[in-house]
């Protein structure tokens, strides 16, 4: 039985049931899951160990590590059961948000290439047990990933203990796709050897002591589909705005027609951005991203993109299907690596990536927010968007110029959370325009960035705001005792647009 | 004449006057200066320069680059005649902060690894002119940097023109300790082989087209001195919390007993804190840092160095009369490189340093301020400390919990600039303790930071205001409309301290 998936005759007799595998786990142990942006996540096993929380009626708590985001309800599930202690490094369900934002559960938001480093020199608790899907066990005990491999190489190879789930549902096609490369200890490590998009360094296995894995369970699911809705006029706008950029630095000769490896968040944002690469004149692109979604494959299918190298595959229900059936004809053209690979400050800056991540609010400086709703609140988390604004040729940064029909400016005087500094931000751009921030101090940076991407009708307040702020001075002038206007109007209005009688006041 | 000294017969006949040389250089030109932390910066051009602007009467503006600070009132004399329009990426001298902060220079605060790939990418303006202080030029054109590197090689290799200043008060001993490497453009690149603190990757000279080389001036001016002030109670203090933290890892096993290499920011704090180490039974330790201060000497005199990596050299007079003429004996434990790889990311988290950099104030959430009083005015900038923060093992932050007589509290509820996220500070110390926020969660961290860094006085406020936003909820709770209550009440007051009767009136 399974002896095409596992191939190892001694692993076929670790064959368990989830039910078992999750007795195997203890309060207070500290687990490492697979799964990145929905894609690969384990299923069962926590599934299981949920049940036996809530059945037990004694206190049950586990740190949860993984790659990025899980799939499958299966935060839900753990928020609810109330079995999470520390959870790290990105999430994005709404009951786990809601449990981490009351308090609950100790989240700590990590960029995702630093999870590896933070397990490997013991700075967070060390992993007892890490569980991870598989489509395949080689005959050495090799795990073939699945569709991410996000943190599972590092799970494993710190875990004291291994549970595989494998997965009958995913393609065995996709054994040959994974490139696993682990740098060694920091001090010890060489430099990693990649310098092309498409080039393979590591194994296609995760390769750990056989004897580590305990037992492997064998499920059938899929992975749960992307949440990404298609563009929208003002996505549209923003990829539009985005080639118009892309064309000028090829006219001004500072990229080339085939421009540079391009990285792209999460979201249906960046999924519109990547799509207004369809009809453009741009051709022989290269992706080197974390998640792959949609718009890759169909520029790929398009034959606009040559190569794209990630670290998980989140679709849409019927691009999963196609690509899936279709997976040999892109092996050629796609890798998925690990995130500390995929994400590594090295190969980021030394391919000199295009990186465009989603704000979820900047201010007139260019410091950007992708985490915090009105500076409190964790929407889900950094992910990567750090690694690769820092270290890449173009930071970018794109979100709509206002949220909730207008009543929330995505442009403030102060961002309420900073995630990326005014150092890390080279553009920003709304569906009204770009601010191309290279080379400008922070006041030209300032009215650029009113000028060019503010909604109309929250300019005047923004250049209310920052005329103000000139008139006491500075290098980054600020009214303080105004900087969060927008926002506490927005608590005490639910809109962060001044009234026209007190503006009147303000203009008098 | 010179033949030691300019090996290069042709170029013997290159020599000009600093005020030849200076007629050289036009309106709207842009400059590249040597020069790093006072060190090695050019003197005689600039000044003749400023000299030639004033005597004019025409309008006369450039855009001044530069590695970081330049001593011999460089900056104070430009900022004074007025003549700069750009100047990047960081000056510490206060007639230039003081246009700075008036909005009259258009200062571009960078990540002092970052100018380098802003110059090869063209992100902004090129580079007309480089001035390069040397103390040799070699048989085959190659300039012999001084005391130090900075970004004197990319300002070289992207010039259209160069001209040097031949110091013959650096001692021609400074040639061989100079290691020159330059990465090429990105996206062609390899990986930079560097891999041990002490190993050589390049040359000891900067290689240009010797056409280039358009003049020499020959000059014979020391440095400006170190202007560090000697260790006080609080900084002893700041280190021996620092020693234990390190005690802490070596006995978790964390560190070995020869710790990691370590960099130290600019100033006395810092200095303060590598003195710590004199007193230690740390030993074989190795320094890959940016400038190299007193205590690194004293530290290499005493044995407690085995090597240390830096990009200039910054001593006072007394220190500094001792290291030049016992260069020699320094030599094989000495290198200077260019600033691009002493900050390098690649670099930085492949060695895993300790990284040990200064804040001006931090947030109860263990965001950095490092370069902006009260949010507004520009210091000096953030020089490396993002390049060492953000990729080191340790990342470090260190300050007094007060400032001002105790007017003014580093610790406060929302830092009014973030220079440093949460994301990449790993622990903050002060006189008072250290708060060590691995594995924390922001309300974690918080309480942290209050008990163990912030100064007595100022624990009520601070806890008040925590206590506050914690009834709000959030994953970072904040009361935004208070956040810069601390720095409000310091513009009305001049006192972050809440008197009494407010207090009283808070907790009843």
């Amino acid at each position: 039985m399974f002896s095409q998936r596992i191939r190892n005759e001694e692993l076929r007799n670790r064959l368990v049931t989830a039910e078992e595998a999750a007795t195997w786990i203890q309060n207070g142990m500290t687990l490492g899951l697979s799964g990145f942006t929905r894609a690969g996540d384990v299923k069962q096993v926590p599934r299981a160990l949920v049940d036996r929380a809530n059945k037990s009626g004694q206190p049950f708590k586990v740190n949860v590590y993984t790659g990025a985001s899980m799939g499958s309800e299966i935060d839900a599930i753990m928020a609810e059961a109330g079995i999470v202690n520390i959870r790290l490094p990105f999430q994005a369900d709404g009951q786990m948000r809601a449990k981490i934002n009351g308090g609950e559960i100790n989240y700590i938001d990590q960029h995702l290439s630093h999870t590896s480093e933070a397990i490997r020199s013991g700075s967070i608790p060390p992993i007892d047990v890490a569980i991870v899907e598989a489509v395949a066990v080689t005959e050495d005990g090799g795990i073939i990933p699945s569709t991410s491999v996000g943190n599972s190489a590092i799970f494993a190879e710190y875990a004291k203990e291994i549970i595989i789930e494998l997965n009958l549902r995913q393609s065995p096609a996709l054994e040959g796709i994974h490139d696993i490369y682990t740098p060694g200890k920091q001090g010890e490590r060489g430099p990693i050897p990649l310098t092309q998009v498409d080039q393979r360094i590591g194994t296609t296995a995760i390769h750990v002591d056989p004897s580590k894995i305990k037992g492997i369970v064998v499920t059938d699911e899929a992975d749960s589909p992307s949440t990404i809705v298609p563009p929208d006029e003002e996505t549209a706008q923003i990829a539009a705005h985005l080639l118009e950029l892309l064309r000028a630095e090829v006219a001004a000769g500072r990229l080339s027609n085939t421009l540079a490896p391009m990285q792209s968040g999460i979201g249906s944002v960046a999924n519109a951005v990547f799509h207004g690469f369809l009809d453009s004149e741009f051709t022989d692109l290269e992706v080197y991203s974390e998640v792959l979604q949609d718009a890759v494959f169909d520029l790929l299918d398009a034959g606009k993109i040559r190569f794209a190298s990630g670290c998980s595959i989140t679709l849409s229900p019927e691009k999963s299907d196609q690509v899936m059936r279709d997976l040999e004809k892109y092996k050629d053209r796609l890798l998925l690596r690990p995130q500390e690979i995929s994400n590594h400050p090295e190969i980021v800056r030394r391919l000199g990536l295009i990186a465009i991540n989603t704000a979820l609010e900047f201010d007139i400086y260019g410091n950007v927010n992708s985490t915090h709703v009105m500076g409190t609140n964790m929407m889900n988390g950094i992910g990567g968007s750090g690694d690769f604004a820092r270290n890449s040729r173009l930071g970018i940064f794109v979100t709509k110029s206002t949220a909730k029909g207008g009543a929330i400016s995505s442009v403030v005087p102060f961002v309420s959370h900073v995630d990326h500094t005014e150092h890390d931000v080279d553009i920003v751009v709304t569906e009204q325009g770009i601010a191309d921030l290279r080379g400008l101090a922070p006041r030209q940076r300032a009215q650029s960035i009113i000028d060019n991407c503010a909604h109309p009708m929250y300019r005047p307040q923004l250049q209310a705001y920052f005329d103000e702020a000139c008139q006491r001075g500075g290098q980054t002038p600020h009214v303080l005792e105004k900087a969060f206007s927008f926002h506490d109007r927005f608590r005490e209005t639910r809109s962060m647009l001044e009234q026209v009688e007190e503006k009147q006041l303000v203009t008098k």
